[in-house]
């Protein structure tokens, strides 16, 4: 399949990215800074010059998001906005242009977290978009259809226990690539409207 | 208790200020164009004068929220942000901004609403922040106890069959005093980083 791949220099995008290509799956790559194609996908035009550049798409694949760790006493209403535009909006922004690119029974599969079901100090931001993405998923699932959408919700990453483990006591982390994982799943399966859980 | 009371005179709001009263709590009612303090919650500096103006409280509920409903091919990047402002950056302000002037055990009440749990076509704003609604809750019930946070979810409301019935095919409507009572719930009781259904 060919799949629009975004945050593909992340840490997950580049697990997402491997997983992908192992399986033949041919990967266009998407970041504000590298890739295959460079732009910040929550900004609607640079997202529509995205797709007129990459063509017909099987699947869009994002493992992008962008969010502020602050106590809500020091967070302002810009940080929630950014996260908002970083993590809702971006993504939202990629189904709403992307049916249009997408073949008849390809998919979305979009990037949450397990903060909105495990809060932590300091996540609101976080919370507030993982349950913003996972209902619109459900909700964009019974419009899209038979294109389909899902969302995958990871807690802590093993690789990245070092930089936020310590805000995650006593949680057991999931290796990267059991999250790839879950997008071979909602890629190449053939469920919508779900949250992955992956913990 | 001395409650401040936003969205006052809307449908869900009229009764919820009912209620309260009902059980001999103080209510000061707020809105842009009606209530006892006039102001549009979703901008910080009206946010930040209404709680200057009001004093200290012992609870702050919301009933407020304003969403666009189409499909999502219709929607605009706008409409999501639209959406993103009226119903959660207002009520993450209200709770931002209220933590310092509510009672060491006051409470915080927002609204979410059905269609994060069962989606409508042109429902996918409305999931979207109801979703992210819920999952703020969750995340700030552990920053700002001993306050407390809670949000009621209801269902259609019986007094809005007419309006939106045709969208809800099917589905039992609640009386907008079930809403009400969840309000009385969260504002009397004692839990928090719970969401109400009312269903
Ligand atoms: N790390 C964890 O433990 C963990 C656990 C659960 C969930 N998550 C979620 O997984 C996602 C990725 O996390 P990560 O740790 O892999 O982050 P990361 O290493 O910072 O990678 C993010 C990637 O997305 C790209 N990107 C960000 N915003 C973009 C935009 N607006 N347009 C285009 N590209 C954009 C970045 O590249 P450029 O900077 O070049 O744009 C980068 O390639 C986040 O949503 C995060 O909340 C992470
Ligand atoms: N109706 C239903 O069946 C139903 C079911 C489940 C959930 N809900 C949710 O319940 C909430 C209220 O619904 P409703 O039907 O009662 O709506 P409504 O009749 O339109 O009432 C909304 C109220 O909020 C006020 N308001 C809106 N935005 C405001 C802002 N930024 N600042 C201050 N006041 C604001 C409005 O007054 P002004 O216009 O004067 O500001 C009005 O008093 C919404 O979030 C809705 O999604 C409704």
């Amino acid at each position: 399949m060919r799949v629009l791949l975004v945050g593909a220099t992340g840490r997950l995008g580049a697990a997402v990215g491997g997983a992908l290509k192992g399986r033949g799956h041919q990967v266009v790559t998407v970041g504000r800074t590298a890739g295959d194609i460079r732009a910040d996908v929550a900004d609607p035009e640079q997202a529509a010059r995205v797709f007129s550049e990459v063509g017909d798409l099987d699947a869009v694949a994002s493992a992008a998001g962008d969010v502020p760790y602050k106590r809500i006493v020091d967070m302002t209403p810009e940080d929630y906005l950014r996260a908002y535009r970083g993590k809702v909006a971006a993504q939202v922004e990629l189904v709403r242009q992307g049916t249009r690119h997408v073949a008849e029974r390809g998919s979305f599969t979009l990037i949450a977290g397990v903060l909105n079901r495990d809060p932590i100090v300091t996540g609101s931001a976080a919370a507030m978009v993982n349950g913003a993405v996972e209902s619109f998923v459900r909700a964009a699932a019974i419009e899209i259809a038979p294109q389909r959408i899902n969302a995958v919700s990871p807690t802590v990453f093993t690789e990245s226990m070092a930089e936020y483990g310590a805000l995650f006591p006593g949680v057991t982390p999931v290796d990267v690539d059991q999250a790839a994982a879950a997008y071979v799943r909602s890629i190449e399966g053939a469920e919508t409207g779900q949250v992955f859980l992956v913990q």
